[in-house]
């Protein structure tokens, strides 16, 4: 199944969960694992708390420290800095499903 | 299966491995995926080299420094900064199982 | 089924997709997911763009400033940093496989 995600900044969390948990449910499946997947090199996906927007806005806060959008990059696209942060936070997460429920914890 | 996992310190490694094997055993599986997830936003799961212990050492001492426990954070809870490691290091670990036994190298 | 991959400096990329692509081809596996794991712990595994070869150069750079290849490691072999590396950039990927190709983007 398909989630389609519009960004408007050049870093932002998007917070999937309930697309994710409706694409579930749509499956029919009720018990397995539901991998979300990410098919650009300059996003990623992430698990953590969404309860606090505070928390999404300090990990964006310390991925912005650690790559930086100005450094010596050579790649002329200039979103050098999306790549990095992709291969740090990784393009996939697997998430166990239980009883049609994805398993989230906080 | 469920593993408890207690932890004293602020940013700590547990070696879970042996819990892991015997979950594996316990289920009977021969061949195929264990999946290692932790579902709390501010652990995270990695696999490592715990021959020698200052491993672990040097890979907190560079998570500490990359995620520093004292910088501009929002969240009032006070654990941002394992928010932030949880999302850097990740939620789980797909890890292969062979004749009964996971398949880890070193 | 396996994949030799060797190195010849402290911290480079090795593209394997054609040879990923290929272990999917001789598998016979049409619909499904490909798993790719290294059981190296200095050794690690993304998904990222191979079209321009500065991306790999730029995501390097940021990787070798954040885990700096001299600090106060205790580890005494040497090869902390590709230990803490592997742990950011994580140990293995999960690609989807749809009619007998890697579901990869750009």
């Amino acid at each position: 199944m398909m989630i389609n995600v519009k960004t408007s900044s050049r870093t932002e969390f998007v917070d999937i969960t309930t697309k994710v948990q409706k694409a579930v449910q749509d499956s029919g499946l009720q018990s397995g694992l539901c991998m979300v997947y990410v098919p650009h090199t300059t996003a990623a996906v992430t698990i953590n708390e969404s309860a606090d927007p505070s928390v999404k806005r300090d990990i964006l806060m310390i991925l912005n420290q650690v790559v930086p959008w100005k450094a010596d990059y050579r790649h002329l696209e200039g979103n050098s800095p999306a790549h990095v942060k992709s291969t740090l936070v990784g393009a996939s997460e697997l998430i166990m499903v239980d009883n049609g429920r994805l398993v989230l914890g906080t």
